[in-house]
């Protein structure tokens, strides 16, 4: 028996989106900046999957980009806008994806500009005051990168508040909507925000594919730089086959939001539940309210479960501390640290998706019964 | 009947790489980065990949890196030295592809080193002592960026030749190798150069996927910031089922080059004869030593065949003018520019590949006698 709840780090693809995208591979390999007949036919498919998204988001086909995944988009959305000299400042939290969080600090130091930090409560919420006030009292244009549903805690930022406070404040806003895309409804309409990003694995996609939306209003200098390739904002050829099945798995994710979410809330209640009567020493971290597909809990700390994460794998229980993008090296997740806990537990978190069965619920169930 | 004769604009895929792509999707999801069984299992297919990639080029296995492609593979490199203050200036050819071309110019601006352009004469090869002299007598230490066989011309740089020269003058050497990657028998040990890139989709593999060799006597500030995949050099998750498909599609070619380079070379003798007899007004663009694969002809300008391109694509006739990367707009080659015959022709090239027919060159000819 396995058990795979880390569909936060990445997810099994569609058989769909595998099939289509097999397709697409075996019929055209036409470079769609060609002008010819073949590359005429996949730069068809190419704009079709923009479109398909943009509806999606209720944007304009023209502010969708396509990258080679989340975080090169983060990094063309940092370093494009820190090039510009308007920008003199940033704010952001300490709980954001080591995506964000490592750009921001090296983008900032190249560009010279300055990072604040908000601070984040015990639950890992974020003060929107303080936001406010921080934009209201400090000099320069600002940048607030706040990302939109962690992915180590499932909090959900209320982007619509922080798009307003944003707007009164003449600040930029960039939100890391990774978690979110094809999992929770958007609507980016009405310039809610400035910059979105997209990476299709998240949403059972194929690996080595995203997508970023920069707001019509806004002009970046290209990051990948080379060929005119998507008007001249990402260099090199387009990965077809994969733009079209991310643009596939992104509407059929976004088809059935409501009900993944439904039947996912009821899993993740269940497993409260049962954590609650079971294991009366776990403890939750993050907001009640958190997306419906991520628990983070938290076990006492003590030498017997140093090796917990071990310990599970051993019995087929796939699950993550933190982020998986730490190159395997069990370090300690610094959203737990953000929030205080860090001396406390060791954390787990846990992602469920439309895959996620009961069986394995109730198997990570038992397996941690034998920590 | 239709004609695919841009194969340095990119290749179709091979079906066994296709296939084997469509397995991995299927059955490895988990994230490389995960320490756990699933995810583990991930990262040794990737880390097979490099190995195979690795041996056929005769490296390290350390010295190959995952990328999106060729152009962030270019951008990597180009950003990376640069950025070192060590470097001052970089001596380059006006005719590199334009992934090369404009990031040298982007990147020397930002960061504030100046590029020499060598002369190339009407055959489009370079002068390798006027580069010698230019390393000799400038003040600075050097990246010098020359490519190995041109995508437009065919040429073939002797690498060895220029490698002595930049180890006699402590510069470092660059090689755009997409056009050779899977075509040309490689061997890079013995510090042949510091580094060289590659797109899988011009040896029939995927699109969105590309590695860089970085000899390890060189450290690079990394270019796409975040996560620590890649050994600190590439963040993002890697893109298991594309990187495997690329060690598959690499490992066919370079099986096969001497048997494919046979085949094409004479296919291209072949045309080479049908054109000089059938129409002696057409003249020969480039080295007459030049990559079996690859032929460049000119056709004299007049008003009547101004919309060649067009009434070969109508007729199924599937060439390039130039590179195709520059967006489907029809702009004149800037390596035709260089080799100054511009204002003369209008060039065609023609490049093929292992599953290029005679029939195609036949409906070529046949196509082009009615333009």
């Amino acid at each position: 028996m396995q058990a795979y709840l880390d569909n936060a780090a990445t997810t099994k693809m569609d058989d769909e989106v595998i099939d289509f995208m097999h397709q697409i591979m075996s019929t055209h390999y036409g470079n769609p900046s060609s002008i010819y007949e073949s590359g005429r036919q996949s730069r068809v498919i190419v704009e079709e999957a923009r479109i398909t998204i943009a509806r999606l988001l209720n944007v304009s086909p023209a502010e969708i980009f396509f990258t080679s995944g989340g975080t090169e988009s983060i990094n063309t959305i940092i370093s494009g806008v820190l090039q510009n000299n308007e920008v003199e400042r940033v704010i952001t939290s300490p709980i954001e994806h080591s995506a964000v969080f490592n750009s921001l600090e090296f983008y900032c130091k190249q560009y010279n500009k300055s990072v604040e930090y908000l601070t984040v409560d015990t639950n890992g919420l974020i003060d929107l005051q303080e936001l406010d006030e921080l934009l209201k009292n400090g000099n320069g244009k600002a940048l607030v990168s706040l990302m939109h549903i962690n992915n180590e805690l499932g909090n959900i930022l209320p982007i619509d508040k922080v798009s307003n406070i944003c707007k009164n404040n003449n600040a930029l806003y960039f939100s890391d909507t990774v978690q979110s895309m094809g999992k929770f409804e958007l609507d980016f309409s009405n310039d809610l925000l400035d910059f979105a990003v997209a990476s299709a694995h998240k949403f059972h996609g194929p690996k080595g594919i995203g997508f970023m939306y920069i707001n019509g209003n806004n002009k970046l200098t290209p990051f990948i730089i080379g060929g005119s390739q998507e008007r001249n904002m990402r260099a090199g050829t387009e990965n077809i086959s994969a733009i079209a099945a991310m643009a596939k798995a992104f509407e059929l994710s976004c088809s059935i939001i409501d009900e993944t979410s439904k039947r996912v809330l009821e899993l993740k209640k269940y497993l409260i539940h049962k954590l609650k009567n079971d294991f009366p020493e776990i403890s939750f971290n993050g907001d009640v309210n958190s997306i419906s597909n991520i628990l983070n809990i938290g076990i006492p700390k003590s030498n017997k479960n140093e090796m917990y994460l071990m310990k599970l794998d051993i019995n087929g229980v796939y699950v993550s501390g933190g982020s998986a993008c730490s190159s395997g090296a069990i370090k300690d997740s610094h959203v737990i640290k953000a929030i205080g806990k860090n001396e406390l537990i060791r954390p787990i978190r846990l992602a469920l998706s439309k895959y996620t069965k009961k069986e394995e619920i109730d198997y990570f169930l038992k397996m941690l019964k034998k920590l």
